[in-house]
């Protein structure tokens, strides 16, 4: 057994409150190292033969590492515990002492998570696992209302440009709730809707005020009262790491330097305000000066925040934050945030925009998922730009779907493009297999998944400003065919539980190969799928456990003439082909 | 190389704020099994062509892992990073995407800190790594005040059992402050003082009274007051994860049950209260029913003692809690009592009881360190009971220095015996060399010592009761030789930067020895000390880098007849013996 690769640490994904009664141990291990882990558990004032064994189960695999899980049940809020890793004859203990051929004698010296406590579970709202979200970036969805037009508006499907407007609203929205109903859609996430100068509102001039091209708060009311009727929630876009440089504080500050009262509220090195090759002597969204960054540490600037986070919840009654460049906010500020949103709408989401590893902000104290950008970019790497093979791409899934609790996987934001990136259609360079393909396996992977408005029904776009065309209502000009798709794909994890929070497990993604097949489980609801990432025709042959199996209707560019035989499928998965085999008789 | 060996993730020890312009990185290797580290960092807005390398240090190792750090300055606030590995002609990147034979490309995927705020910082007071802790048992330490005993107070120096009473009190402790000044105590840690029925006060009956046989709020005053005006401070002891059973809400309970308006200040599973088989229908310390829990996520009792916690520091200026049963409590309410202790005392000391790995209460939020337990059983291990080789022990400290931050493990809580344990020199069987060997490493480690009441002058004693002896005050009946010692010890930790926050670096521990040789460092104040942890005399050869050297004062139970032969410290210890070189001309 390779020790040196042994990880454990009571904390973070690898010790964690999963429920009210339940913990879930964490171990890495070498991959294909060792043949059986136990954790031996209970609680510490209980007697030592009062101590339980249980064996954990294999999560998930990377390149070099396995990862296992247990669940436990503390039966008094208390557990120590610790790990018999078993090779052939081989057993050692592992506790927080280190590893030791002799079997632990007392409860001292052993792993702790010291009490389960309810407040401190990272617990998402119940809702976000089984939502699909729909990403709209509001000045390019619908023009509802032309009297709010800015000037200089242009007609409806001209080139987007950094600074021009097309007349998107919140009518706009509201009149094309109907069509996101009969998409399948759950939720909405807005792009940032409060007033500011850019067509992208991501520079803040009035956090207190819908932007009047947008609408008014009225507006914003009847937009989230409409959704709710339709069972759509609706999450707003909270830009509070920066401001716009016409916020009227910063402007204040410009005004009135350091006699500002609002001198503070910002992070200034050097009086009068100025920029030394590029780099503004105001600390700012990465270097930008038209976006100073907030002092959230000063009392009264997070109070502020606070208040906005609470304002439009309490106005509108809307359903959650999207937190733009969260990660470079500080964790105070996320705790009382969190906190605040917490008090005034115990269920809101709120997901921080963090590309990289968020672990800090996924302790139970400020987030409740991130947008999965490290998921996202695996599943484009393989299925999109051919980086990698199957077994890399397993590799990095089990990977991800270790270093994070469960419920935070089933509740994290699985996009394959946003606002912010190349759209998906133009990444397959209008390979519509391979863009099925790719979403097929956001659809049936750990996480709700999120369209950016229009991917639907084929809007294509490089980089800002191009990836925000106006959505395209012309119905003859809607790809209805990719539409069907879609609608079938949410279907499908409407009517499968294991899609929701069924284990991922992989059953082949051999090195190499271009082909993946992967199983999702809960209980008696059971999906296996086979996709073929390579332009080249596949064979397939799957094992089919017991129970009668049939092909989702979903299953695209394969033969669909698979046949059976005994416990085996075997079918023909054309180029990007793919497909879902459901367990019959289990349907929700 | 051992690429499955590796660990590292942007939280926790891995990589977090020292100070408000420096983030430590460390990583975790195979032993001996990687020649070099480099760390690759900069600003992720800025050109790929500003990034820099930094090669990283060595900072520990343990049995099985080295743990290397380097000190990163992100210029403007953020930090993209990542590590390049070399042995011999392999080199290998590492980042948040994994191992990889080429460089990055790209600041995406690598580690990101995203952003160092000092608000998230973990710092603890500055005054807590100069400091030395006496920790008094109020009961025991002196009586003061005779008009305030207990009825049935028995003759000072009797026999301790679980109900007795001695007449220890607050003014007793006012009276011998001059001698903690003579003995160089900086610090008072008292174990709790507000009212209850037990002699250890650890059952609290009214937690806004100071237990009147221990004296008034105005003699608590009086203390703080005489103690600040000879450079001491006090932290009190805070019980807030269980109350004791006379306490008046829990009584309310007992009386009106569902009907109390405490009913839900506390955990309560089965009304009317009783036990099952030991067990009680409600939460409690251990199963002990005169200790009901707390339910601090209920609002009110959170509220209760965040003004509690406030309230004494208010009152009477007292310097910090240490925080009982403190890992039982939830993380909730320790960020809100952290947050709201700060607001009184900014330099107030937050210490909490956690015999385990204590990462997740030591982020900045909630605690400035913790009891270290862990050390002290790896000193007790080594140099008392003979658990275990040089290497193995060092092999403990390598880890328990590489597992928490920087400053967490300067402003540590190391004590060798508590109100919890028996008595160090009964540990050691009364033999003063071997009580003075492992008091001299507490002194020269890492972490701010602590002497429980007594232990100075030779008291012993078994598992409580006995290990709360009353305090000897006749002198003829104190052991000077030992308390001359403590002295000697808390002066050279005074003198010497290096033991305060210099590196800590082995220099000697081999398998299947007792001697241990290891320096201490900080710019130019060095110390090198050699100790022998066994029965039979030790010859050592100490290599002493350039500069002139001498032992000091200190040194025990060795020939004090070593001799310098060109860079090279001959000497011999004796049983249990040890030697500190100073390098000279660097005093304070």
């Amino acid at each position: 057994m390779q020790l040196e690769a042994v990880y454990h640490r009571s904390n973070d994904c690898w010790a964690y409150g999963y429920n009210e009664r339940t913990v879930h141990v964490r171990i890495r291990t070498k991959r294909a190292d060792i043949e059986k882990i136990e954790v031996l558990y209970g609680d510490k004032c209980k007697p030592w033969g009062d101590m339980q064994m249980k064996q954990m189960e294999l999560l998930a695999s990377d390149e070099l590492h396995d990862y296992w899980q247990a669940e436990v049940n503390p039966p008094y809020g208390r557990l120590a515990y610790g790990f018999l890793l078993t090779e052939g004859e081989e057993h050692i203990w592992f506790t927080e002492i280190g590893f030791d051929q002799a079997m632990p004698k007392e409860h001292l010296g052993l792993f702790e998570f010291p009490f389960l406590h309810p407040i401190d579970l990272q617990s998402p709202p119940e809702w976000v696992k089984n939502a699909v979200f729909y990403q709209i970036f509001p000045e390019r969805f619908a023009n509802g209302d032309k009297a709010n037009d800015p000037a200089g508006t242009l007609e409806w499907g001209g080139k987007p440009e950094y600074r021009n407007f097309f007349g998107g609203d919140l009518q706009g929205v509201i009149d094309h709730l109907d069509y996101l109903v009969e998409l399948g859609i759950t939720v909405i996430y807005l792009n940032p809707i409060f007033e500011a100068p850019g067509n992208h509102k991501y520079d803040t001039q009035d956090y207190m005020k819908i932007d009047p091209h947008f609408g008014t708060a009225e507006t914003l009311r009847k937009l989230v009262s409409a959704a709710h009727k339709r069972g759509i929630r609706i999450i707003l876009d909270g830009v509070f790491n920066h401001c716009g440089v016409t916020w009227p504080p910063f402007q204040d500050v410009v005004k009135n330097g350091p006699n500002s009262r609002y001198y503070h509220w910002f992070h200034i090195q050097e009086w009068p305000l100025h920029e030394v090759d590029g780099i503004p002597t105001y600390k700012t969204f990465a270097f930008e000066q038209t976006m100073p960054k907030l002092n959230t540490a000063n009392p009264e600037v997070r109070d502020y925040f606070l208040q906005v986070g609470r304002y439009w919840i309490e106005e509108t009654d809307m359903d959650g934050w999207r937190l733009d460049v969260a990660n470079e906010t500080d964790h105070a500020f996320w705790r009382a945030f969190s906190k605040e949103v917490k008090e005034v709408k115990p269920d809101a989401y709120i997901l921080g925009e963090v590309w990289h590893d968020g672990m800090k902000f996924l302790q139970g104290d400020q987030f409740h998922g991130v947008m999965n950008y490290p998921v996202s970019n695996a599943i484009l790497d393989f299925f999109v730009f051919h980086h990698g093979d199957a077994h890399s791409f397993a590799s990095r899934l089990g990977r991800y779907l270790a270093r994070y609790p469960q419920q935070v996987n089933e509740a994290s934001f699985n996009h394959l493009d946003t606002h912010d990136t190349v759209r998906l259609l133009t990444l397959c360079k209008n390979d519509k297999a391979k863009m099925k393909l790719a979403a097929a396996f956001q659809f049936t992977f750990v996480g709700a998944p999120s369209i950016y408005y229009g991917d639907e029904i084929g809007l294509d776009g490089h980089f800002d400003p191009d990836n925000r065309k106006c959505m395209i209502w012309e119905e003859e000009k809607q790809d209805k065919d990719l539409l069907s798709f879609y609608k079938k794909c949410i279907k499908l994890r409407k009517i499968h539980p294991a899609l929701i929070s069924g284990t991922f497990r992989i059953i082949s993604a051999d090195k190499g190969s271009s082909l993946l097949i992967y199983e999702r489980k809960k209980v008696e609801d059971q999906l296996i799928i086979a996709m073929n990432a390579s332009p080249t025709p596949a064979r397939v042959a799957v094992s089919l456990p017991a129970g009668e199996w049939a092909t989702a209707d979903l299953s695209g560019n394969s033969s669909h003439n698979g046949k059976k035989y005994q416990d085996e499928y075997w079918t023909e998965l054309g180029p990007y082909g793919f497909c879902i085999l459901e367990k019959k008789g289990n349907m929700m």
